[in-house]
């Protein structure tokens, strides 16, 4: 019987990527899609669309309205993000972007329900590359997490280890797109953007839209994404 | 100006317990109140009046349905959980009532609470006496979440390190009775049932209503509890 693994699953690029990648290792794979205040619910239906199409066993959503504690741009209606910044800009500093501890948070859920479904393996889109800026896309945060995951928990104390797994972690965008196709990704159902429109199509012009082109453009691969 | 601190309140006898030493620490302290899928809501109607009542600055109530994940007697609406069982019965090896993963999630959201505050101390009214079973109450949970905080957060990697403060972690419940007293917390708005009815009064048959019983009757105050 394959092990079960629980997978992060945003409607993104790279956790789309990431649950291909858990699939191919031979994990029977749940993907989880936690709804954390984000502006858009086009990302819920992509993260849908992938987790079948990928292959996952089961697709479970939870509801968590960081947006209510305040703190970032992202889940912040008020705030204006700027556009087209170079790659180098994107790359300096932790960006507005930023949700505070949201992948800590995200990580506890899917510990949770990791636990409750006798799994052993997370999986996280998380990268450090593209985005350096974010302090829980890093190993050290993983490594972190993963000590704690098996204090934590009845299933840690008393058995194995949790592992964490983030595959992408020190992949170039380009990269990714490039593991994508060769997994059989359908990379037009991925919605990256921070500013979709009612449709569902990218604005083509914020720093996600920005890094997600320049990777199709390195990759040498078509991009597929539905811009305004 | 006083430093800020988030503290989790439960409604139980603990954590108003916990806010009120956090609040007598000196700190302005922001309670934070999580609706996880346990049967009961005049927990939350206790959190609210004890956050008030020890003089909490704010009060923030946010869900997580983790219930939906399944794994825990607390939650699940089937299982019996057995009655008057003795202190050392409760004592050993990891109950039924643990939910996965809970203190883990718990924490997570008041790490992201503290973050979008500019708080550094989280207060969490754990016990590892007379709950020994619960993995995620015990201080090698604590330390490995206090190492994590500082990694997952842009404060924590930019500043000074985030503090988790258990300050019951180490007490009897007679202890706990006799330090909320001194504290002046009103225990009677608290409830520890698993099994609360309609009105929130306590089955006194439970885990938890035994240990509070004895915590009371060991501590020598009149117990307030509002018994069925």
């Amino acid at each position: 019987m394959a092990p079960k693994a629980v997978v992060l699953v945003s409607g993104g690029l790279d956790s789309a990527v990431t649950a291909a990648e858990a699939v191919a290792r031979g994990f029977e794979v749940h993907a989880l899609s936690v709804h954390y205040g984000q502006r858009h619910d086009a990302e819920i239906e992509a993260a849908r669309a992938i987790a079948a199409s990928v292959g996952c066993a089961t697709h479970r959503e939870i509801s968590v309205d960081l947006a209510s504690f305040g703190g970032s741009s992202l889940t912040d209606p008020l705030e204006v993000l700027p556009l087209d910044r170079p790659a180098e800009a994107i790359s300096r500093g932790i960006p507005s972007t930023y949700v505070p501890a949201r992948n800590t948070v995200l990580l506890s859920l899917a510990l949770s329900l990791a636990e409750a479904l006798g799994a052993r393996d997370l999986f996280l889109g998380v990268n450090s590359v593209d985005f350096s800026g974010y302090p829980d896309c890093r190993p050290a945060f993983l490594e972190a997490f993963e000590r704690l995951a098996s204090v934590a928990t009845k299933a840690g104390v008393e058995g194995e280890p949790f592992r964490v797994h983030a595959p992408l972690v020190l992949l170039r965008k380009s990269e990714i797109v490039l593991r994508g196709r060769e997994l059989g990704v359908d990379l037009a159902l991925t919605r990256s953007c921070y500013d979709l429109d009612r449709a569902g199509r990218a604005c083509g012009h914020c720093d996600s839209c920005g890094i997600r082109r320049r990777g199709f453009e390195e990759a040498g691969v078509p991009d597929p994404t539905d811009y305004q």
